[in-house]
């Protein structure tokens, strides 16, 4: 695809500079199981110059936390995934491993258990939400968790 | 119009959604009097994934609150407003409604008055500003205001 | 005893007004199975106006948020209590059914978990602390919960 | 009265120190119509350092915010005050004179207006509350704006 | 260039904006020692509304700010320049002579030299990170100072 | 002396329990080189709860740090020490070594340095100030430090 604006300009340079200069890239777990849904956002946030892995469930997520969770700098995740686990219980996951780990929820009618079943410092997203308001929570949070590095191991 | 770059056709999808999968859509109210600046707001605004009530003077404001306020996910609203009521007093009539509404005011000779004049947890952008620092803290104070819901009526 | 102090006679006359002009008084509910610390959190609360009901196991706690939550302006609570359920219970319990409880969490090695099991906007005090760090943030906690009420109920 | 504690010792050598070395003192405005309220407020803040200049209603909040507004630190007040002006318009003038004037709001039956009728940055007590959310508040709001300083003159 | 999208035709209407309606423009001073990231990032903000002054080192940027500091509504700068000073002597020297100057510093290796080399409320930004985190960053800190002007000189 | 009220007795009692269950105390270094000043400003700390270890001039401070810097929970220091380094030095020497030691400045004539001297997160009283500002200072960046544990070492 060629380039047509400035945006997409800006995208490809980066896409150079992220495979040299500025490597490696930022890669996010996006964990949603709505192919549209998450395809949007996907796009969204590749527009603000994050990379996305992608899982559809909360069982393929916890499997590539457990793989290697210190490549991600934060998980987004909605929190009714078709079956368990649910995206609390991959929140939850992903702050044992990685206790600084910055956590978007996303979700249209389980946002009033946010107060009980989120993590401490996550951020909740009530569908619908504009793609700004999950750049914007992204972005703040990762830059706080650079900002603030994670305890030292629990052992 | 084609969309012709990868932006423009995040929004159609995004349209698609909105009407679909995701809607109702993100609806803001913005408050000017200046034609061409309304339109700039509006273009960035939708370029991140909100729409857009317009009013162009403080009475329409108020009456479209009167009407509907629980629709809008925050006000936005210029200060001087070419006549009576001011933006400090449409920001405050929609709070009456609506206690934990956003609200963002803009101005270029009335940011000394903010401290007086405006509502708790709002932001003012002092003109001239950036389009990104109106859709952070718009997209910043929705966050907010999901996470923390209106409290009970005041009867 | 005899009131001896400034002090002594300031607790005695808000005492009076508690019963009076401000009742009903500030409860906060305490969790804590060490008897000897559980009384003196309790002093260095009274002694800054706010009321304590103590328990001294998960259980009885629940038995109390069971009975009557909305009478706590805070759940205070250690993580380890004897016996199941810990203080993450708790804390998710009472926060189920008021989802804007303010809640301060106490622990000497269990600290490296709040990250995964607290709850949003929780405070976690590592022990040892001071008793003007556990004031402070209930203090701080309790009031930021009276501007921000809680969500309407799930149904 | 003798001194009888470290607490009262501790006041007395910051009595004689804020007419010495630490001079001058730090000064509050307290408003509230309620006399028995108002002297354990006073008592609270005096233990804490504070020294405090009382009004017993609106008007002669004003005066005294006339005659030298830049000597007080903060601005304490009560909502209903038995007659006009009330609270939030003794709190507005106040910012209207020292834009970053700290202001903590105390109420029982007004908290539901403080979104639209309290000023930026400001503290809602609703009462009852413990004088320690009361000490908390004032002190904390001090110090930030000690940290960010008023703008220049509306001029 | 033909614009080829709203993005592009939003810029175009910002540029005229800057000129006439909105002017004068809001300046940043970025300092970057290397060119191919300094472009990119230049891009990033001119995109979200910013418009930028670039030093390529430490000196050239202290110039710029003695020039005329307060025309840059923030400075974003790397931390190792090639050369003395370094992004952490810029930085303070942008706040003794604008107390509030909103700072961002960007760094691969020093971000560890934050907690001790940087200036309250600087943001650290971690290389490689999104242009989203760095427009974020910026269009908080800049509303912020707007919201809280610098103190009076300290003569 | 005898303990005559309920703060002397709870201070007892937490003096007990600092050898016993709760020990190690929670320990701050106190730069200061006013006597009369530190030794007011060690009882209100004491008072709340924390321990201080005294040092009147900056060379002392430092070396303090150098001993064992980890074993304070916290920096309390005035700016100007008599001689050098000052205030600024004293706790950027602390951060290099321990990246979140929380500081706290204490100063008169030196507050507008703040801005270009200060470190990240830090807190600047200016004097005169009221004890409980200080106590809800430290109290506050005590706690916010333990929840965020320091970065790994710079190697």
């Amino acid at each position: 695809m060629e380039p047509t604006s400035l945006s997409d300009s800006r995208q490809c340079a980066l896409g150079r500079l992220a495979g040299d200069v500025m490597a490696p890239s930022i890669l996010l777990l996006l964990v949603e199981d709505e192919p549209l849904i998450i395809d949007v956002l996907e796009e969204a946030l590749n527009d603000s110059g994050f990379e996305v892995v992608k899982a559809s469930n909360g069982t393929k997520a916890l499997k590539k936390i457990d793989a290697d969770a210190a490549k991600f700098r934060a998980v987004i995740t909605d929190i009714r995934l078709g079956s368990e686990p649910d995206g609390w219980a991959v929140a939850r996951h992903a702050r044992e491993i990685i206790p600084n780990m910055p956590v978007v929820y996303m979700s249209g009618d389980s946002t009033h258990e946010w107060a009980s079943q989120g993590v401490p410092g996550s951020v909740m997203l009530a569908k619908p939400f504009a793609p700004a308001q999950l750049v914007t929570a992204v972005a703040t949070l990762v830059t706080e968790a650079d900002m603030h590095p994670p305890p030292p191991p629990a052992g």
